[in-house]
């Protein structure tokens, strides 16, 4: 039976999704407690990688099990077994050929500002503190410019195993909430780094250091040096992922 | 110099506001940065002595000192001083008489419940878990029968301190929000656990346990024991204090 689970996390305390001995991670948290529920040790493969300190409400992954829990009933069963900061948001089963990374349509970010002079404390795990003056009107324009099928490679970090550096962002839009500003990102797929460093150039727009028709400029020069800060990985927080 | 501060926390990792030898609180590491700062050992008078896990967005305290830092900046020096979980939001020169407790007018906390299957892990520490089905309108005409002037013997917990139980409630509403719902409780003043029981009694309603009528008779019986349970600290957050 090839299950299918939706995954919450607060990435406060691992070190990113991916399995590493000897380290606390989201994926070797779940695969502990897929073994003392099911006696089976199990592959587990997710649907993205995030960093360390990366939050989520939405990843997905799947394993291969012969458990007698039914699979729909199985993230409650699961949620006993895990750390509170891991939640299981359902279980679906799902078909033998499905893969939670090749198959995935589409998948949305948020990157969480608090704007404020003084950062809410209780914000402080969940976003990143900026507090100077930002022309929201500005940054939207910008992320009109980021929207659209490009060659990121200019908006993204190295990362050997990548050769294509093509995808394409659906939405990228700028709002505010309580204390600061939400910057969604909604594409295709991401590349490493990619929405971190898209909210970072957003945020010089947002201080004047570079206008919003800067961005197409940096974008065509596929140079990383030309676009804005990598920001921290507590802002960020991978929302959905669809299949369809 | 008597100096207003106005404080914000996470009260996860402390227990509660008041001094105590031995114990991480908030009042505790605020008389410590100040003693840093200003080289004085200062008294610091809180305006609510909220408990263990209970966070605050603006609670009040004032002490005199004879620093040379001007007072409207002393917050951001205050600031450097403080671990990431306690921000100073304002710092003001008042006058010698005023008195945080004493004089306060009105008073805004808010309880914060998710009511989802699966908690979302990143609001763990900032709600409480109430996964059964609710009605909020009848929660909501529950609230306006704890609205107005009532002794609150039965929505208190006993506390050796006080004698009058006669409380002023101005508003008392629940309303929705993404993946729950919050309590507004605002009022001339709170007895000990008052906005946390409040909210129990309130989700008693919310499943149909007890009638919005029936609080009506908790208040006028004067007994705790009829009312609904104390919620944990954790929803609990002091929003507001006005003087007016």
């Amino acid at each position: 039976m090839k299950v299918m689970l939706k995954v919450a996390y607060d990435g406060t305390n691992y070190h990113g999704w991916q399995y590493q001995t000897g380290q606390s991670t989201i994926e070797g948290m779940i695969r502990i407690a897929l073994k003392e529920l099911t006696g089976e040790e199990v592959e587990l493969t997710g649907a993205s990688r995030t960093d360390a300190g990366v939050h989520a409400l939405g990843n997905i992954a799947v394993f291969e099990n012969k458990t007698t829990i039914p699979g729909e009933r199985l993230y409650l069963a699961l949620n006993t077994k895990l750390p509170d900061d891991i939640r299981i948001i359902e279980s679906i089963v799902t078909t033998d050929d499905f893969h939670p990374r090749f198959d995935a349509k589409e998948k949305t970010y948020e990157y969480h500002i608090c704007n404020e002079i003084v950062m809410n404390p209780v914000n402080r795990l969940y976003a990143y503190h900026y507090p100077r003056a930002l022309d929201i009107g500005a940054m939207n324009v910008a992320g009109g410019y980021i929207e659209g099928e490009h060659d990121f490679t200019s908006l993204s970090s190295v990362h050997a195993q990548v050769k294509n550096f093509v995808r394409t962002v659906y939405e990228c839009c700028v709002t505010k909430k309580e204390n600061g500003i939400v910057i969604k990102v909604r594409g295709n797929g991401f590349l490493y780094n990619m929405v971190r460093i898209i909210a970072g150039t957003l945020l010089d727009v947002g201080v004047g250091k570079i206008t919003p028709e800067e961005i197409e400029k940096i974008i065509l020069k596929k140079d990383r040096t030309l676009a804005g800060a990598t920001l921290p990985a507590c802002g960020l927080i991978l929302k959905e992922i669809k299949y369809l």
